[in-house]
């Protein structure tokens, strides 16, 4: 299931060509690119200082929820919708190659393979565990590519489960949490602290049972919490979470959900945009510093070795760790714990 | 929902002392020391150490599977079986914390609480976006403090459903995977490498339809890949898969599922335990390195300013990372790269 690493061949085009490809609209540089954005290519930083003027144009909205709650027949509603208001979208779709997906996501795929003939839409699925890295370094990659070529709006659908499908979403612009009535969403959702990610809430198959309760339920949530992600405290009006009803298989609810989606971006845009995604930014240096470090420390010349080496019975990895990090550490620039300097 | 990491105050004992008295048997020390894992508390390491002696006793249980699969109710009689025949048992049960996680945890562990008054187990929930720093770091950690404790099995159960629980019970010693027949599992495990992490399969359920048809596809996979994770190719014989029936509400199939650990364990300490502990034991060195190093690299006094500072609209976040790398990676013995040696 790994991805294979490209060669680096001389006859593959390079990073400034492929550049110039992907902002002349050519789809094939498109998705080479973010192809290696997802196997940790070597050219890819090189590509993407060459676009990275013409990053940041488009509106990035992720979408999650549990396995279930319509997100597939969502996103593809809302892909009809956006594109009937002349958007081009990009669809960047987290399939958990993890065992336990549940099994929908083949059928969900096949219906999202509609809108390919349209090319003012571009659809592209990753999986969650075959990313050279981390997932949310290559899906941010991936979306700073797809903003390069010119998509107005993108599209992160993934399934809300683990702590990595949450990273991911979090680089959103907007965040869209989807859940249905029943299986008692409502409140585990808010006491796991669903409003810390969501900026909009959708209570999808409204007709169900239960859907009344559920949006009073999460209003109410909204309403004593009253706090989203925390951005710059105390700077401007706070956004209240809006709670959305919405039928995805009867196409209900999506001119609601398109307007919280404008109303979610004029708010950030007036006040909080630049520092939110200034906070992205840094985000990925971290991730990108962590996959770089990794590399180095346990690459094939690096570490590993050493720690088994190191591990008996009466070590503990908390000791060879120390002895690795000492190596590092003491002839860092440090301005604290290390009074005696490098060694 | 964050976890308040515990004041270092001269009242509390300190890491020898808590040794002492988790190795005297005392509840709440081991209560303490594994919230001290979770908290990435500074007295966890010298704790680890006094107490690391009697570490790798226990067999290490993974098992997971998706929501709905009856986890819990097959974890409860597992617990039982193990117990009818004299061992202690822990259970590490890691709970999605996420949003997402489909609500039915609660009432999982309510019936998990059944088992509490028996001395001879002891059961702890542990939040899956709660812990400081990585979750199968402290999953691990958690582990290493049961084990010392004395129980003769450790059951870690979490739904498998992100990169970061998959991580989790690839530390155990037997990884049993949990499906149920409908939904489309079987065939979505199979092609998502559910074999490259299961140790034991079991078709829960298996009296509702669909269950025969899934055991000869899993059957099928297993004679067709042959191959679980690969410890040390050519060495010895390799581990067939079973798939294992049961019904865990009617509580059928334990004594088959017993049986099936039973033999991997035989098999595993035949040959493979000592590497396959000593891959976990690298593994954790990682963690403990990467966590050490983000806090470094990016606490208070660390470069998340410096980021924030050379980011710009023209200087990529792979840019501002090199910059950050530079300084650390320059100044360390480093044998192939920098043949210009520490500037």
């Amino acid at each position: 299931m790994t991805t294979a690493k490209p060669q680096a061949s001389a006859r593959m085009p390079d990073a400034r060509d492929m550049a110039e490809r992907l902002l002349a609209g050519e789809r094939t540089a498109l998705a080479r690119a973010i192809s290696w954005a997802e196997n940790g290519d070597a050219r890819y930083p090189a590509f993407l200082a060459a676009v990275y003027p013409r990053v940041g144009r488009a509106w990035r909205i992720g979408i999650t929820g549990p396995p279930g709650a319509g997100k597939s027949t969502l996103t593809n509603e809302l892909v009809r919708t956006l594109r009937a208001r002349e958007e081009t979208v990009a669809v960047l779709a987290i399939d958990p190659s993890s065992p336990f997906s549940g099994g929908a996501l083949l059928g969900d795929r096949i219906r999202m393979e509609e809108r390919t003939s349209d090319p003012g839409v571009y659809i592209r699925s990753m999986a969650s565990r075959s990313s050279h890295g981390g997932l949310a370094r290559a899906s941010a990659d991936a979306c700073d590519v797809m903003d390069a070529f010119g998509f107005s709006t993108i599209l992160m659908e993934t399934v809300g489960v683990g702590q990595s499908e949450y990273d991911v979403v979090s680089a959103a612009d907007t965040v869209v949490v989807i859940l249905c009535p029943g299986a008692g969403d409502g409140i585990q959702a808010m006491k796991a602290g669903i409003l810390e990610v969501a900026d909009v809430l959708v209570v999808n198959k409204a007709d169900l049972p239960g859907a009344d309760q559920l949006v009073l339920d999460l209003e109410d949530a909204v309403r004593m919490r009253n706090v989203k992600r925390p951005l710059d405290q105390g700077m401007g009006e706070r956004w209240i979470v809006p709670v959305v009803t919405a039928s995805a298989t009867r196409a209900e609810g999506l001119a609601d959900l398109v307007a919280a989606i404008d109303a979610h971006r004029a708010w950030l845009e007036a006040a909080h945009l630049e520092a939110s995604r200034r906070r992205r930014r840094v985000e990925q240096v971290r991730r990108v510093v962590g996959e770089r470090l990794a590399e180095e420390l346990w690459g094939p010349l690096g570490n590993t070795a050493r720690a088994e080496a190191l591990l008996g019975q009466s070590i503990t990895p908390y000791d060879v760790a120390e002895e690795i990090l000492g190596a590092i550490l003491s002839s860092t620039p440090h301005p604290v714990t290390d009074p005696d300097g490098p060694r």
